[in-house]
Parts: C-alpha cells; sequence; structure tokens
C-alpha cells in the first residue's frame, strides 16, 4: 500500500537516477559521432591529442577535444596528460584497420525509425504496441531491414560462429540449413564456411535478401546458398533440412504467430532435425538478466504483437508446435540465448 | 603508436561496451512514458500488478506489464512475484502525493531539439558547435526555454536550497540578489522564502520570466521579485547587489564571452558583493567527474561555443573580469558545483 513520503528534508536528497536517466541518448549519439568521424583508427594511426585527432578527421579542434573527451568519459578511449588512447575493445571493433571492425554499425545506432518509435512509448503502453502511423517493423519496411542487413553483420559474429559449432559443422557432414528472416545472412553462411558441405536455403523480403547474397560472394559461399525470397509466413519453406535458425526472428510476434511459424519449421524439418532459435530470453522474473528482459520494451515501441519470450514461453510454443524437446543454450560472453528444439 | 589488433578468436570476444552504448536512449523514454502514465502514483496509491496498474492508467495489460518491467530494470521499481513496488527515490520524485514531485520535467526529457542537434553531433564536432539550422541554443528560444523553465525547477530544488545557505539566508540581512538567466525563477526565490529581508530581482526574456513570476507568485514572495526582461548581455543590470546568481548559464559561451558577462556582474555588485556561479565543473583533466564533464558534449551540440568550464578557466575569467579571488564548492549531493566569487 501507499507509503506517505518523508518530507522533510527529503527534497534535498540527491534523484541520482532520475538524473542519469534523462539524457543518455547521447552516449549512442557520441558513439556513431566517433565511428563517422573514425576518430578510433586516427588514434591506432598514431593521432593521439585533440589537436592532432582534429587534423586527421577535418574537424574543428574544440569539437573534437570535446568529442575525445566524452569517449574517454564513456571508456572507449583512455586519456592521459592530454594523450588520447584506445580501449583493448575500441582496438579491436572500431579501428578500421582490425579484422573484427564493427563500424558499419554506426549507420544504425540511434536510427530515426526507432526514436520516432520510443518517442510516443506512453502511446505504445496504452495500446499495446507500436503507436506511430508507420506500423508494425515485422512487416517488410526495407527503409529499416535493408540498413539493418547492411549494419549489423558485425555485431553477429560470436553468435554466428557458435550457432556454427552448435551444428557440428567441424565434422562436415553434408547438411541442409535453412536460414528464416537471413537479414545479412551471417548465420547461415558461417555455417557455410566452416562446413564446406552445408548447404544453405536464406529466406528474407528480397530487398533484404541482395545484402546476404553479397555477404555469401563476399565470403565465397555463394555456390551453396540459395536465395528464397518472400516473407517467413507465405513462403514454402521446402521440406528436409537438418537445421532451420530462427535468428532474432521471434520476439516480433506473440506466442500464437510464433507457434504458427514453429508449426511450419517443424514440418520442413528431418526427423530428428532441428530448430535453432537466437534469442534474448529473460529469466521467468522478466527482468534479469537486464539487457535481455529489457528488450521488451524495444518490441513494445516497435510492433504491434512482440516481445522477449522467456524459456518456460518458448517450451510451450515448441511443444504445441510439434516439437519433442527445447533445451536452452547461452551463448558464451554475449546477451543471447539458443533455444535448440529437436523434431 | 598503432598496436595491430589480435584477429585470432578475437572476434569471438564480447563488444559489450558497444552493445550496451547502442540503445541507451531507451532509458530516457522508458522512464518519460512512466511518469506520463502516472504509474508511480498508482503503484504508490496501491496498484501492484500488471493488471491492477493497466487498469489504474487506463492502458494494456501487457504493455504495462513490459513498461513495468523496464522501469524495475532500472531500478526505479522493484519486482517480487509480479507485483510491483516503488524504489524509494521514486516514492520521493515520481509519486504526485509526494511533496518533491519532479514529474513535471517529463515533458523535458528526451526533448525533440536536443534530439535533433544531437542527430548531427558529427557535423557538430566538425565545426566546433551547433550543426543544425536552429542555431545557437543560448539565444532566444522561448520553444526552448520556456518548456525548460517550466519543466526542470523541480530538479534545481537542492542546489537552491544550498545556494540560499550559501547567501545565509537565515540571517535575515537585507540583501539585494540578481539572479540573471533566471528561467523558472527558483534560485531566486528560494533565497526570497528563506531570507524575508531579501529582495529578488529576476532577469530573463520576456517569456521565460513569466514563469519566473508565476512561481514567485506560487510561493508568496511576488512582493519581493522583480522582473527585468531582457538578454543578460544587453540589458543594464541597475548596481549594488550583494549577490548575483549565474545558475547553468556560462556554460553556453567559451571564456570571452563569459568574461564579457562577468565584467557586467562585477561592475553591478557591491564592494564585498558575491558572484555565485552554479555550473557543472569538470577537473582539469576534462574527464571526471562524469556528469560534470560529459556536460561539455551538450554543450558543444546545443550551442556555438559553450562547454563546461574547469574551475582553472573560470578562475582566469574571474581574476580578468576583476573579482579579487573565486571558491570552488561542491553542492552536497549533486553533480553540481559553485563557484563563488568575491568583488
Amino acid at each position: 500500500m501507499a507509503t506517505a513520503p518523508q518530507a522533510t528534508n527529503a527534497t534535498n536528497r540527491p534523484p541520482k537516477r532520475i538524473f542519469s536517466t534523462m539524457i543518455p541518448f547521447q552516449q549512442t549519439d557520441g558513439l556513431k559521432a566517433g565511428i563517422q568521424l573514425d576518430i578510433f583508427t586516427k588514434i591506432a594511426e598514431g593521432a593521439n591529442d585533440a589537436g592532432s585527432v582534429a587534423k586527421a578527421i577535418g574537424a574543428d579542434q574544440r569539437g573534437t577535444r570535446i568529442l575525445c573527451d566524452y569517449m574517454a568519459i564513456a571508456g572507449f578511449l583512455t586519456k592521459d596528460d592530454d594523450k588520447y588512447s584506445l580501449a583493448p575493445d575500441s582496438a579491436l571493433f572500431l579501428n578500421k584497420q582490425s579484422p573484427a571492425y564493427m563500424g558499419a554499425m554506426a549507420n544504425f545506432l540511434g536510427t530515426r525509425i526507432h526514436r520516432e518509435n520510443f518517442g510516443v512509448l506512453a502511446d505504445a503502453v496504452r495500446k499495446g504496441g507500436c503507436a506511430t502511423d508507420r506500423g508494425d517493423n515485422a512487416e517488410a519496411h526495407d527503409d529499416f531491414w535493408v540498413p539493418f542487413a547492411r549494419s549489423m553483420a558485425g555485431l553477429a559474429t560470436p553468435s554466428a560462429e557458435y550457432i556454427a559449432t552448435v551444428t557440428s559443422a567441424a565434422e562436415a557432414k553434408p547438411v541442409k540449413v535453412l536460414d528464416i528472416a537471413a537479414g545479412h545472412g551471417m548465420f547461415g553462411i558461417t555455417i557455410a564456411r566452416r562446413n564446406p558441405n552445408a548447404h544453405v536455403v536464406a529466406l528474407d523480403w528480397p530487398a533484404v535478401l541482395a545484402v546476404a547474397e553479397e555477404n555469401a560472394k563476399k565470403f565465397g559461399v555463394a555456390d551453396r546458398v540459395t536465395s528464397k525470397p518472400g516473407s517467413a509466413f507465405e513462403t514454402d519453406f521446402g521440406e528436409g533440412y537438418d537445421y532451420i535458425l530462427l535468428t532474432n526472428i521471434l520476439h516480433h510476434f506473440d506466442a500464437a504467430g510464433c507457434e504458427t511459424l514453429l508449426r511450419k519449421v517443424h514440418k520442413a524439418l528431418k526427423p530428428g532435425g532441428k530448430a535453432i532459435t537466437l534469442e534474448f530470453v529473460p529469466n521467468e522474473d522478466r527482468v534479469t538478466p537486464p539487457v535481455a528482459a529489457a528488450f521488451s520494451i524495444v518490441m513494445l515501441a516497435n510492433t504491434d504483437k512482440g516481445e522477449a519470450h522467456t524459456f518456460a514461453a518458448y517450451e510451450q510454443m515448441t511443444k504445441n508446435a510439434g516439437f519433442a524437446k527445447s533445451m536452452l543454450q547461452q551463448v558464451p560472453n554475449m546477451p543471447q540465448q539458443l533455444v535448440i528444439s529437436e523434431k
């Protein structure tokens, strides 16, 4: 029940959490600007103070100093006596010369569409789903999904490698894989790279699939990656698959939507075949672990019915769809998990 | 110099900091939605699960559950067995029945103008200042400063009370105070409330000053708060002041701009009078403490020349403006400090 707030001197207490929640969108924009201006590569190449970084990126010195300081506050740089250095993760992921560079995601950071949908979050809560005219982001919005596919491949790498391991790619047995809502295609492509006898069917809307096709060429596996353009709900999957990948798709739907899709997946698998679902899976309390649990609000803002489902929910859905059993597996070092469901 | 990134297995390392920086604007929007929908008051009044909160606020139950969970993840609520309770700071600051309620600031959280200016942050770094057509926010933009004045009074309370103490308000000596860029007016008004013999002149643009006038009436000190409409740079201050307040204004300007203003302030003070500057004052390294240091990027995005100046910078400016000495004082429990400069 209601507790009467203590007013005596209470107004002098610090609203610290409120304060620190007021302006965090700046962190996203700061990192985005740092990547766009390529300060991390320039620092890796030897520019080490505001003056030399500003010269290297052709920007104002005061502005560069403020941005570099901000990146140091956020931990992406270290600062010692006016000299900046890269933090280890910036050296690895934000230096263009690094093979693990993931700066392409800058295009997607704080994307306008996400921001607009979050801008009317109270309306989304009232309605129970996306409250802008744009409507459900699970639909074929090329203006969102093509930049997503072009930007987010880098972040998918650790999960994609782990999924390849789960499919026993190193054993190089002939397998047939369906990658549903393939996006950048890297989940299926990574299996094809790790297993020379894997054949992958990548399914997505045509404009998005073009990105997956480019990546398949880039990684030398285009001859074993076949395109199947269309909606996951309407397109015939074919059959006889060893593995069907459902990466970051089920959170767009409610249990009924997931079950509809999982039934199609079940039908298209070989006996003993597996559906591999990559997801943010919160604990049953729905508030831990924080990154997985917080993903629900992203789906509330952006879709009609989506959220981050718990493992109990996935167990029920996969059971209803005909699967014999499902198990949960943490993706190492990542905030996501795999739900592996066997036919 | 450049260090070659280690590629072996490196791509499997977690880009945790990058991940967590991608989407923090959602925290701001989440809190804003929680305040707008008044979930904190409803929970204080007894609604304690998603169903009862949804009913109390007239919103969708699933949407309400996702928002309440998100507020629990962020620490504004606690969750125990599907029952939500208010965290202590939410009970104090976000429950409408609390005298310390500061929900009015929701109108200003993640305000469109800030977001647009941050949306072109790379351009602001290139240019060294605000890069939108809107231009320097230090100008008389009523569409920004009136909502600011209406929203941010609550957050000013702890600092305003502390400044009143610094002016020895409890001694009730007759003092003449000038509150420059008064905004909501609460800094001067709080002195007037704590010292019955204080007379305050509040200076700001006319539309903003109307908010200060409302607040002076609301707190019963309108007879001792006089309005002086106009720009701080162009309006004649008058003279003979005991205290001149410069609260959250100097960060909008570079050292030259601050000095121009400080010279006017010096001239308007009595001998022995004090300029009281409330500011985010980073250490000389400009990257600590984080909240104060990070304020520079807000000014880079929003103004032509502003930033969070260090105490050494303020010492130099006040000295150049004619002040005998300046001292730095932490505002208790707040991320801001006072620079107190004596004539």
